[in-house]
């Protein structure tokens, strides 16, 4: 069998391979055909070289010509939804409906069409004009982008298709996209789409490459090359945190999304007057795609009483009924095993969820576990190791002080939420612990499950450390999220014809918002 | 005699100290008669809870009062104009006019001003709303900050008066400023006027504490500490990668201003043209403060020839008739006369300054070397050591290409110049070198030495790695400069009882701009 050829330099060529690797379909545990290579360096080598010529040119690209691209690209991945969405559901086991064909994949060209909005007005440059000392400033392409997805949303995350990708492209800099693992195919589909795109909106060779696997040193050594602009990577917190260290060391910049357990706390008044409705939000939000969002509610936080016990009960027996999805992968169900074994060792007690596999293809059960709010604090660490998957834990407190002391104890999270009694019965405890909450996640959340992440310039999917290794920076909206991959480039009495169109006195497209002398405004800058 | 006493939590108490220090005047070489205490981890903690305490009030602390702060701080400090200034002559040597009485101190006093106007204005919250899904975000303070001040500017850099104070303070955070060791008394006259100004503004206590020194062990912790929110690090890069490490595992945002040779490029139609004022230009500012500038033009590219032979010794000749100013520290003393060796080791000629110490107190013969291009570039990373003090490096090209592998083989700077023929003659080979520059440096420079830092909006105070840890962000320049203490913080389907005041319907102070629906708007929402 042929392994698959990479994307380098603007051809499919053979790797450089040291290995090969499949990946199985999570729903019979077979692999699948199709063979794909494990790059060695010679084939990261030579993607950075045309990374950085690609660069280079790219900073004389308008962009118009990277918004053309992008909904090129967009249409074209509509265009191949049957094939899209075929490959996706063997490799990921995701439902084709809604989820794939109905949700994710219009999300993701939807997402390639804002950011071509974005290249084409230039949202993100933030030009800023002193007018009376002449000096100007915006931001401006980084370099080569490395973009490692995560394998929970095959397009709207994909490496070379989702948020991250959209972003440095939208930026002018090229993409190295590292395939996910778990769906190469689904990868390589949207190459082949992001290739010819490339090639009608004639954008350089080498805007965008494709590996689908490397070695963890050359991982690591990738992500501090000197030619590299920066990196986007979601996935797992110790795989993150390697990359981090690299790229810290080198000091190039590093986006990361690590985990995040997404506490949602559901005050008493709440509980007393909907807990049945929001029994069932929750268990919702809890199993949507097997559990395995990033902004999964993996951490129940409720104050003890007798209408908690009712709204647990509840809870967990939507869980026990609700049917058993499929995880993405042999991996997900090990360490879903692993960290729920993790949990009960620490005394967390199953209210569901005996057997660790229960459903058809790589599985575990729906698993609520339970644990008081003092052995919490005894060992909160323990007690926030996220269980990606369709798991929960609710911890109990005995007391308002004590819930405050466990959020106090919350890691950075990308989200937070709190339910609350719509008559204002719960206002004063809100008032005590959303504060507390507010600096520990990066959205929060009222009467709403974190699950949604809309895509809104307002979005904020990001948060404290380690939910992200940046407190400021967002991988959702635009045009905050753009930003992650620009530097700020300022003119310092440069004549106005070697100004770059931004910072011109005219308003390049007519109507892009500029601070000039502390205003913001779509005029044109009056001669100084 | 008695040590000082430090700042913390409110009150000047005595240090839990582990030594003392006293700093000298670097034109006697004598100890000054003040007595300073290394603070040992102790101090450290109870600074990092009262600066914990601090930050959670200070999120109750409306800007307007922070503002108030700042403009008395102001105030104080012009009021005691005479004794910080005798002080820091003292302590620097540096002169007392024009630089520290007409110059730095009105600059400080003026950026604390500039600062206050931010906190009133809310100008760096960069609030964004979209009306259709209620999701509402902005920026936020990140908790307590670290100030590292750096020894060359004693008040407009200084840890408790300088722009990364006034950025972290304007944004509610509170500031544990670590003096720095050379101007430890300027730094104590700092630290009363900013405690009483705190007490008069009826800021929380611990927004604002002073110790003077740390062991090196106890500065990693420091930075990395749970406790803490950013740090932002002015001075050596070997001292400032340590504490990056440190802050980089433990997921801690840190903000460092390390080391620039800061580039010029004098193109041949400006020598020809108007050699002997570029000269004159260039040794100005490059003997400015006897060198001691973070932007100092340290790094000289001239394309070979006749016009550039005389534009050399022109130079040559200003180094060698200009007087020796004095040095920081015996420390800055020592690391030029090394930094001086290594380039000459290398094979860089010296044209003028044999002597290494050559004028009252510490000090080095002005001093300016050369190396021809092929050299250079045998060995780029020696001949970018920065040689910090009254010394420069002229590199000589033999043709434009190696001009620009000059060019393409520089580290990260915070400046790059170019001087060109104002009648054109220069712009082709300006258009080929200029793009290369840009990407290596924060601020491009045109016609104009690099060595004025102005205080605008549109500045950038940043660049590449290694000038500074991140080429996003700037150390100057409001509001930009601000945002590096901030977090993101998004409000999704909030009530907007409980919505800051920067995000309510109502614009808070009916000017501040906000990014309502992807257009900058100073009007109120109109109820969605």
């Amino acid at each position: 069998m042929n392994t698959e050829p990479v994307y380098v330099a603007g051809q499919w060529r053979p790797s450089h391979a040291s290995g090969t690797f499949q990946a199985d379909n999570p729903a019979t545990k077979n692999p699948l055909a199709d063979v794909y290579p494990i790059s060695s360096w010679a084939d990261v080598d030579e993607a950075l070289d045309a990374a950085v010529e690609a660069a280079d040119a790219l900073r004389n690209v308008p962009g118009e010509q990277i918004g053309l691209f992008l909904e090129l690209y967009a249409a074209l991945i509509e265009a191949q939804r049957a094939p899209l969405v075929a490959m996706a559901h063997a490799e990921t086991a995701l439902p084709v409906r809604p989820r794939l064909a109905e949700v994710e994949l219009p999300r993701t060209s939807g997402q390639l069409r804002e950011a071509a909005r974005a290249a084409r007005t230039g949202s993100w440059l933030l030009p800023t004009i002193d007018t009376k000392l002449n000096i100007r400033s915006c931001h401006a392409p980084l370099g080569p982008v490395w973009v490692f997805g995560p394998n929970n949303f095959p397009f709207a995350f994909n490496s070379i298709a989702g948020g991250d990708f959209a972003a440095a492209i939208a930026t002018g800099n090229p993409v190295i996209a590292k395939a996910n693992t778990s769906h190469p195919g689904t990868t390589r589909l949207l190459a082949l789409a992001a290739a010819q795109a490339a090639h009608e909106a004639g954008l350089p060779k080498g805007t965008v490459q494709l590996l689908y696997r490397i070695g963890h040193e050359d991982g690591a050594r990738a992500v501090a090359d000197a030619r590299v602009g920066a990196t986007a990577y979601t996935g797992s917190r110790a795989a993150g945190l390697v990359l981090k260290a690299a790229a810290d060391r080198a000091g190039k910049p590093i986006y990361l999304e690590l985990s995040s357990v997404n506490p949602v706390v559901i005050l008493p008044g709440a509980i007393q007057t909907r807990g049945e409705q929001i029994a069932g939000e929750f268990v919702t939000s809890c199993l949507m795609g097997t559990g395995q969002f990033c902004t999964n509610p993996g951490l129940v936080i409720l104050l003890e009483g007798a209408e908690t016990e009712k709204f647990v009960a509840a809870v967990a027996d939507k869980f026990r009924q609700a049917p058993v999805g499929t995880l993405l992968s042999s991996g997900v169900e090990r360490t879903l095993a692993a960290n729920l074994r993790k949990l009960v060792a620490g005394g967390a007690q199953i209210l569901v969820g005996e057997t660790p596999a229960a459903g058809a293809g790589y599985s575990h059960a729906n698993t609520l576990l339970r644990v008081g709010g003092a052995k919490f604090l005894a060992d909160p660490e323990r007690f926030q190791t996220e269980a990606f998957g369709n798991a929960s834990l609710v911890v109990t407190a005995r007391s308002n002080a004590e819930a405050a002391q466990i959020i106090d104890a919350l890691e950075g999270n990308l989200t937070g939420c709190f339910y609350a009694d719509a008559g204002g019965n719960d206002e004063t405890l809100y008032s005590q612990l959303a504060p507390r909450l507010r600096r520990r996640v990066g959205r929060l959340l009222n009467d709403k499950m974190p699950t949604g992440v809309a895509v809104s310039s307002a979005m904020n999917h990001g948060g404290p450390f380690p939910a992200t290794g940046h407190p400021g920076f967002t991988a959702v909206g635009i045009p905050a999220a753009l930003r992650r991959f620009t530097a700020l480039e300022c003119y310092d009495n440069v004549p106005a014809h070697r100004l770059p169109a931004a910072l011109a006195n005219k308003n390049p497209t007519g109507t892009m918002w500029r601070l000039i002398d502390g205003n913001w405004s779509q005029a044109d800058v009056t001669a100084a």
